[in-house]
Formats: structure tokens, sequence, C-alpha cells
């Protein structure tokens, strides 16, 4: 048996991002991200029920919080937590290699 | 802002796995676990009573489980979902480098 892996099937290019869904349980959600140059609309800001727990796997990105000037640069690895309603948008993605990140969606309480 | 990067401060060599946690919420854990050439004690089986997604993000290890006959090699990228009570053991970790895996502790029903 070969189990799955998350860096198979990536598209050499895309005109949008690819969502792969991995996994669902009650109030989890994990799924693959994959980016490749996309950023947020100018403008727009993510805004979002639920809690996140991501971690880039692959390329790079540039995220921006409406609650903060600087802008968090991720590296494969780097990973960090969006409180729900924390808006956030992503200002880039690399351009030239796909960007992966692994998102758990999660409820941070029992409502 | 630097976030945190999951592959930092791994043993250069470990006696014991290493276990940090991630995150946490109702019915969720997420840990980090490092392995650095351990597997489980001979005869030994977990059996869990939640549900476990993990992929191996660094290194390699084989899992065995009691269901079935092959060893599951797993390299960077791979994951599986071991369904709760599924009986399963790690026959190896790699031996000479650290094996990091992202390990999703859910409940698979509202039960």
């Amino acid at each position: 048996m070969r189990p799955d892996n998350i860096f198979v099937d990536l598209p050499e290019k895309a005109e949008q991002e690819q969502f792969l869904p991995l996994l669902a349980a009650p109030g989890l959600r994990v799924e693959r991200i994959v980016s490749f140059g996309q950023a947020s609309p100018p403008g727009f800001w993510h805004d979002q029920d639920e809690s996140e727990w991501v971690i880039l796997l692959a390329g790079s990105a540039g995220l921006r919080f409406s609650d903060r000037e600087e802008l968090v640069t991720l590296a494969p690895g780097d990973y960090l937590e969006i409180a729900a309603h924390r808006r956030h948008r992503v200002e880039w993605t690399d351009a030239t290699l796909p960007t992966v990140w692994l998102a758990v969606h999660f409820r941070a309480d029992d409502a």
C-alpha cells in the first residue's frame, strides 16, 4: 500500500487556487491548498467563522492581518493560528513554483 | 513577526521521541512528533481512543497495522488516517536524521 502524498498532482501552473479536502469530522476540516502566484483580490479580507491553523509546506507567501502593520512572510515549515474573524489576506504567493498549504479549520469552542 | 517553524529545534539525536503540542481545541489536538530511530517496543500496538490523521514531513518511517500484512513505508509528504482503535505500530524510523510527524488527533463523531 502506498499512502497518499501531499506533494503529488501539483499543478504546473494554475489560474485559480486548488483546494483538496483531506479530512472531515465534526468541527474539523483539513485541506490542502495549492497557490500559484495567487493573492487575495485588492481590498479583500478573509473573515472566517472558523478558526484556522495553517502550515506552509512548499513555496512561499506573504500574509497581512488587518490588526498589524507588518507583513508576515511564510517559508516551508512556518505555521500559525488564525482566530475566527481575525481579518487577513494573502498579499502574494510564489510566482515561480506551487505554494502548498495544509489548513486545519476548526471550532475553537463547543458552541 | 516571524512565525514558528516546525523544522526548528529538532534534536540532533534523542533517547526518546519528542512531543510538541501545536494546537488544542475541543475534540482536536495537533502535535509535532520527532523520532530519531525510535520504534514501538516489540509486541506493542497503539490502540487509540481518538482517530488520528498524520503526515510525515521529514525523515522516513515504517508503520505496521494489525489488520494487514504489508508494512507501510512513509516518505516526506505521505499522509494517512488511522481510525480509533485500529491497532498499529511504528516498526522503524530513520536512524540517521530526525523524522518529523504532524499528527492531528480528533474525534470522528460527536459522541
